[in-house]
């Protein structure tokens, strides 16, 4: 091992932690046996909120698991995301865009509410669905953030009606107090830099 | 509009604040006009650091730009998305899972440093080929935080030799400082709940 330039009592002593290490690894990993349907949250300020739940949604398509996804507030755009799933993968993931614009957009409360309940409406009858292993609600989180939706009546329906297998996956800053209460994942976007500031727009690939 | 339970001149305040908040927008949107390849980077304890980089992935694949992906540690197990890209979407995106596990799995720091130079062997050639639009290094964070790759010298090549529409995607925790410095766009992905904690188990979908 000479050639490596490392010394042979550090490479030992490295192997020595790392033994330790996975033997901790090991006993953790005997510990988790158990398998259920997880609600999942990503809220936070920062990017990745809905990549990291597209990324989830192509290894169930890869896995064969049926899955589905309702767009709260996205709609009107014809996103990267939207036509690979729907071109290549309505086998396997159905895709709704229920939304009509972020409600600046719309600045029609009426019109955004009543396409949050339709939202809604889509997505519990997809999660009560147990052939569909994961649902998206991509965005949900705005909605209850305006209180278009009722955050204590979603988390009621999801502790009552998902089945025990089902993953549902809710995306969207501003994540209420209750829904993280309820959920078993929960990550945090947080925001350390973005390119918006300085004047970088939005560039396919990356944003839809 | 009575019939929707919300008095009208709430509705008509809610108007106005949109209207607002969409003027500010749109003045913001159009002083963001620049596109540029972004050195982005997923850090943080939380999930989602490699699933939103394969979301991205994804999107790149929508819209036909060439993209590649180089894992650093993972490597021997068939994950969802590694099986979806090489069977479904070799033509636009390669693969090269180039880690042989974790360090605690394979205990032997010369054979993980290695790997990781080979691994950065090949992502430095991906990332020189001005056809490939984007490159995810899945985990390559880990290897900087032993110490099998130089931070200093992955941030100068980038700085050097990316060509200037490229982005390059940088996951895993614990990413250094010169690199944090050195990105257009860092999320931490911070762990506020995980189901690990209650003895659930990785599952497809899910985490692989």
């Amino acid at each position: 091992m000479a050639e490596t330039g490392i010394p042979a009592d550090e490479t030992a002593r490295h192997a020595a932690k790392m033994a330790r290490r996975k033997e901790a690894k090991d006993r953790a990993l005997a510990e988790k046996t158990a398998e259920k349907g997880l609600i999942i949250v990503h809220t936070g300020a920062g990017k990745g909120k809905s990549s990291s739940g597209f990324g989830m949604i192509l290894r169930c398509i890869a896995h064969r698991m049926p899955c589905a996804v309702v767009q709260f507030v996205k709609g009107a755009r014809d996103t990267g995301e939207r036509r690979l799933l729907t071109e290549r993968f309505a086998d396997l993931c159905q895709f709704h865009a229920m939304g009509e614009g972020f409600t600046w957009e719309t600045q029609d409360r009426t019109r955004d509410i009543a396409a949050a309940e339709n939202g809604w409406r889509k997505a519990r009858d997809l999660i009560r669905d147990p052939a569909i292993r994961m649902v998206l609600l991509d965005e949900i989180n705005i909605a209850l953030r305006y209180g278009y939706l009722d955050a204590d009546q979603v988390v009621a329906f999801l502790q009552a009606e998902k089945p025990p297998m089902t993953h549902v996956v809710l995306t969207g800053r501003n994540a209420p107090g209750a829904l993280i209460e309820a959920a078993d994942l929960v990550t945090e976007m947080t925001l350390v830099k973005h390119p918006f500031r300085a004047g970088i727009k939005g560039q396919p690939g990356v944003e839809f």
